[in-house]
């Protein structure tokens, strides 16, 4: 947690789109939301082609839907949509309007990493140094 | 968004089933949610024979899970809920006991179309006048 | 519902795995959160090597999310999220930092089973006997 994960048609992106993709989500995050690098996952899903819909018909439509802990002010989360979806549309190349971009709060006493129960947003530190170790992570 | 989500067996939907379940959802949620069609979308994700359980074992459930902007009143949403499973069952032939049809509510400002928050619910038509235009939409 | 999803690298789980899972989900939220066992449904969803990232990187998270209903105390959730993240690294042999297990709140309002809105937590028995016959259940 975070989790991004990315709904595309099969296809649409190459290796290099992804990895771009992937990267920037990260950077995005981190810059704006904070946290761990460490635990800032990009999974992309493709489905076939036929197998996406927009207004009923038979279309290419790309989801972004990133679950993060909850807690962070509106304004961040509104600079971190509008900074994935530019990024997307960028490295992409889709129409803006086949673009979804949103983000889901989920408290951090919901998730677990490795087994550990997510620290509060800005309580990262105190918390990678005590369960760090035990991940394999550096404090 | 909407984003409906359908997760079911490979090989349980022909692309004509697809093609009704896609429509009639389209439908359902602008009859009953309202909003603007072109940003309804449905996408099927298929998972192989062997990885979907119920009940601990094997199985073929179908899921569907709709992420829909909140502030809907809930008697919106039952109506919507029904209508989803009786044409998910209606077209797929699936028994309904095997059926999940499930809405989440998102906060339009946790989410964006192409780069612009999305309206509250009934506050589309000032939206689309000022955004349509930039997306390549009719206003 | 409840509905656990189960996101992987393809070839990471052979189908004996996913069935311990799938079967220790189950009767983890069976014993913990209670509910119907015929409604607990676990998908497994996997995406192709080099299309999961983690800290920006390509890499093999596994991301396992479960949708249950709204209710249960935060105690009992932290429990399911010990047991389910225990029994993963244990079963999978994945590194507990590429692990990531987080549990949603779903209203019982806002889904269905077979077409019939759900029982809140601990009213199940009475919804059974009367929706059950309907979808050919044992009450």
């Amino acid at each position: 947690m975070p989790l991004y994960q990315v709904l595309a048609q099969e296809g649409s992106l190459s290796a290099a789109q992804r990895d771009r993709i992937a990267q920037g989500i990260t950077d995005v995050h981190l810059d704006l939301a904070g946290g761990l690098r460490q635990f800032v996952n990009v999974v992309f899903q493709h489905y076939p082609a036929g197998c996406g819909y927009n207004a009923g018909v038979v279309g290419a439509p790309m989801v972004i839907g990133g679950n993060i802990r909850a807690g962070r002010d509106q304004a961040i989360k509104t600079a971190m949509l509008e900074a994935i979806s530019v990024l997307a549309i960028e490295v992409s190349g889709i129409s803006p309007k086949d673009l979804t971009v949103s983000i889901g709060d989920v408290r951090a006493s919901n998730a677990m990493e490795g087994g550990h129960i997510l620290p509060e947003p800005g309580e990262e530190a105190a918390w990678l140094a005590k369960v760090g170790p035990l991940l394999g992570l550096a404090a």
